[in-house]
């Protein structure tokens, strides 16, 4: 077995010191010949604290010159020079305080930041890291912050944020204060996460997992918190090892080691620490079908198809019949419905009608049904898209003969020449019913025999409340209410589900009840949609959207999934739907998130509106938000 | 005593009924005869309720065309045709149910609701009112009249809200309903309340004041809350007087009563009811002179001045030399200055400087003080606006001769020929310091003598947090982010204060510790200002922005203050100053609402920043805002 890297899952390994080394440049030299692409180490001396004049020990004109037309005298640099900006990251003075109640302390940490953060961004370091947060109040360290980030362009800004706090080991009070931090910040795009790793971990794993839906760019892997194996050697504990890849493979951070200073494991160099986390790094799980398939998609936001009012291109159907299991299952059922329908050796023919057969998938799949059932059909192949019925003619001249029937039309406008035993149909979003499958098999209905059937049977959709700073970052870059307003196509990575998904509604076919006539149905009111739906919340969180899925029974237990706990193994035909909130909203423990979700339709269109509310853990109601996308104002599917 | 009505106080009285009246027009002549202005009916007649079809009595077909293209029957209707439309308003079927937890119920009441509102805005009644929001959940109710509304141009809509819901006497769950209702449709301008006063009003006053913050433009009066006085006639309590008198001066709403259906009170006829009200309306409280002055400017936004930047028009000095207030109080402070700082009869000349002369009233103020305290002044007379400084020259020319000294120059850069005993300026704006006093007096500071003094000693800004559908509605009409990082100086009348006003900062001239050499001022860093300040809400309610006022000490004892507890009585030169929140904050009981506010600076301009945050009564934090009018984006005062 070999262990080439993946280039898409390098991982860049850092030295961290706190050491304000005078010859920086030897100590940069030194860290590279232990193995580490990078190093992190403070920008400037202690010397520089003298800026603050706690004792009044600076001269009274010198310091007001200073405040005026801050400067640093060369020795109060660590980084005197560019030279190294390309193998280095900055760490901010640990002694700024920013919040301190002294308003004089307070200023002059402001300047000295701005004056930091200047510096690097003049010597292009390619990062810089605040050391912590306050404890307390932290509003003027979020406004100074805020603001001075703006002029960064090319040196990332983060804030280190420990998993735990020794003091509260049981709570996530770091998390917490750098989600109030975030929000008085607004998610500002130019702050990240430099995460570091305690030797406790969270118990509960969603106290980790929230971690994936926050701006991680650098994790700090501290050598205190690693143990020796029996050979002296050190590792980290296996929960340490999982977490860390999975930081690894969804967030492609930078990674930051410390060495420590005494020798805590019997047989560790300085280049152990690094050497293990690119060992991590190599040994990541492999990629499944549907992780290769989704690479480069990861939280990409993409609008859903509108197939009833754009043609697909052959590329899209291209794509989609590659699914190696969407086929599988349809085969399957359409299988177990003939050995269900026909006795064996029966001359019956089934008739059959693919309605939007697309290039012809699905009429493969009836077509080895039938033959591995040994029972006979007839398939009528239905599409309204003129550039895939050529393709359909091929394959009826090259392969399917006279077991095919081609038609050229509208499904919910063609008047069949006889009544169909099963009627099959591939007409799924990721959200089940959001490309319109229930309006066109309403149309498609009376193709059906009395006693027939559809395939799919049914299919229900489902939300659950979804934490991401990417996705909400993602959608907040177009700065307007529409694109909060639109449902996406993503395939989730950098995010954390809050509590699993419910389900809201749910469409079956043939729908006798509500279009007994087999006619054409009056109007589209039975359609309509509207669930209110909980979801309890055990830990603090944040709230940027809902995620949606879809189950669907195809025929009995013959199923299709893209719901997380019954997703169809290598089906990737689906990414999930993400429909967005307008505000981030806060989610305290113990506290129980409402959507209410309605689907509506008028002549011409389908759309839905959503909201959100957060009821606290003695029912009081904390948030309410407004009706999303009222009337389809911002999006709809055309009919 | 005349009883003429002020015609900006008109107020019109309807009658409302909720019999649904076969001939409705001789109905409305009847109520007209008893001398009201309009009727409130229910649109339609109880028939009309068989579209529900709750029983199933309706034939299938029937009803299924009745939802595919809803249409009444003329019998349905109360309003059969648009005769009396500008005499009428509209009552919602009460039977309708948009949240029922049967779908079907649900979408009639839906498609019913429509066809009202259809109808209403056909015929152009004046108004159309829903008797009551649900009990309960209330989300889709929200949903379709937040979208049915939008069709609405004359026609208003409202939402009948008891102050008191029976069940609930002690505390305002009527109040969070529509709370919640009015979040969903995020603060929809087409929807109002029609505020139904009860028997029992709530005990504490705040819960009557919260009203003032929503957009009420009709109060319902029943005929039963009304008492029988000693002539059998009836009356209101004095309780009820004082609020419906309140609303009355406040909102301007029509005002609708009932007539009890039996005879309650022994002496009343038809229009008993209705005269009272007229009565009430007749006996408001006369305007007092800042009332007169603010006539018209009610919770109209306007930009604060920039003095610096712009030059104030003739006109603007005019109306502000009116304030019969403040200069008494200038005048006032200086001469209880000459009198403390000037021997009798000594022969000591003082000199006065007034820094931003204006077109001189701070001048005369000097010399009535000089000549009240028989202490001998001369007095420099700076300005910068070379229009007001024509005026001074006519001043001088004709009334102060040599007792004034002209100076035509900016007191940044003014090198005076000797220094001054007093100071004197009149640089405040809403907020204290928002109009740059404190920067203006740092460059006039040295022409102070060493024991010399500034009239204004210190000023203070005060904040509060403040609930307003009507301000918020104003801000959100701009739809963009800069308006809502704007303050704007305001008369407060649709206003709800959620608590007392706390102080944010000070100022005080001479500033001898920041300004020692008396010199300029080698940067403007200590007239920047951060401010942490918190406030306990008694009562469930809803936040739109921050009140703020300044209090000033011009000498000693002598005040101005537009401090809602201390406001200098008929001063009426400065409004309040409104802060605006990008989002409606909801406050729980006995939660904690806190504000951080900065002031900061740069070399050309000064800014405010600000944010809110709520924690609940157990100090768990409920809401963050994010850091508004970053780094002055949107709002700043040039310098």
């Amino acid at each position: 077995m070999t262990e080439a890297v993946d280039s898409s899952r390098f991982c860049s390994v850092g030295l961290l010191t706190t050491e304000c080394y005078d010859d920086v440049g030897n100590f940069i030299s030194q860290a590279e010949e232990a193995g580490h692409d990078f190093v992190v180490s403070p920008l400037t001396h202690p010397i520089f604290r003298r800026v603050l004049n706690e004792n009044k020990q600076v001269e009274k004109q010198t310091h007001a010159n200073w405040k005026d037309r801050p400067v640093f005298d060369r020795n109060d640099l660590v980084f005197k020079s560019a030279e190294w900006s390309t193998r280095a990251m900055g760490l901010v003075a640990n002694w700024i305080q920013l919040d301190s109640t002294d308003s004089e302390i307070r200023l002059c940490s402001e300047i000295a930041l701005r004056q930091e953060i200047d510096w690097t961004c003049h010597i292009s370091l390619s990062g810089l890291i605040l050391p912590a947060l306050p404890k307390g109040s932290l509003y003027n360290t979020a406004r100074v912050i805020n603001d001075a980030v703006k002029s960064m362009t090319y040196t990332q800004f983060a804030v280190r944020v420990p998993l735990l706090e020794k003091s509260n080991i049981q709570g996530n009070v770091s998390w917490k204060q750098w989600n109030r931090f975030r929000t008085l910040t607004e998610h500002n795009t130019k702050i990240h996460v430099a995460l570091e790793i305690t030797s406790e971990l969270p118990s509960d794993e969603k106290l980790l997992n929230l971690w994936l839906a926050e701006p991680v760019k650098t994790v700090i892997v501290p050598g205190e918190i690693f143990v020796s194996n029996s050979k002296g050697y050190p590792v980290l504990p296996k929960p340490h090892q999982r977490f860390i890849q999975k930081l690894m493979d969804k967030m492609k951070p930078d990674i930051v080691v410390t060495v420590p200073p005494t020798q805590l494991h019997k047989m560790a160099t300085p280049s152990s620490y690094s050497e293990y986390i690119n060992y991590l790094n190599r040994h990541l799980p492999p990629l499944n079908e549907v992780e290769q398939f989704a690479a480069g998609y990861h939280d990409y936001l993409q609008a859903p198809l509108q197939p009833l009012m754009d043609n697909l291109e052959n590329q899209t159907y291209e794509v989609f019949e590659k699914d190696p299991i969407k086929y599988q299952q349809y085969e399957k059922a359409v299988y177990q419905a003939l050995l269900d329908r026909v006795e064996p050796n029966s001359d019956y023919v089934t008739t059959i009608m693919v309605v939007g057969a697309g290039r012809g998938p699905l009429v493969n799949c009836c077509l080895r049904a039938s033959e591995k059932s040994e029972r006979k059909v007839h398939i009528y192949a239905l599409e309204k898209n003129h550039n895939a019925f050529v393709t359909l003619q091929n394959a009826k001249a090259d392969i399917w003969g006279d077991r095919v029937t081609l038609v050229f039309a509208d499904m919910r406008k063609w008047s069949p020449p006889s009544q169909c035993d099963i009627l099959v149909s591939e007409l799924l979003g990721s959200f089940g019913d959001n490309e319109l499958s229930p309006e066109c098999l309403d149309g498609a209905q009376k193709f059906i025999k009395e006693d027939g059937i559809s395939i799919p049977a049914s299919y229900t959709a489902f939300a659950s409340p979804l934490a991401s700073t990417r996705l909400h970052n993602n959608v907040a870059a177009y700065k307007d209410l529409e694109h909060f307003e639109t449902p996406y196509v993503v395939m989730f990575q950098q995010v954390c589900e809050l509590a699993s998904p419910e389900p809201l509604w749910t469409f079956a076919h043939p729908n006798k009840q509500d279009i007994p006539d087999r006619g054409d149905p009056l109007n589209n009111l039975h359609n309509k949609r509207y669930s209110h739906v909980e979801f309890k919340v055990k830990h603090d969180m944040v709230m940027h959207g809902i995620a949606g899925y879809f189950e669907s029974v195809l025929y009995k237990d013959v199923m299709i999934s893209i719901h997380p706990k019954t997703h169809s193994p290598g089906m990737f035909s689906w990414f999930p739907i993400y429909f967005p909130l307008r505000t981030p909203v806060q989610v305290p423990q113990n506290a129980t998130v409402s959507f209410d979700f309605w689907r509506l339709t008028d002549d011409k269109k389908v759309w839905y509106e959503w909201t959100a509310s957060v009821h606290g853990s003695h029912g009081e109601e904390m948030t309410v938000l407004p009706i999303h996308n009222v009337n389809g104002r911002s999006y709809w599917v055309g009919l």
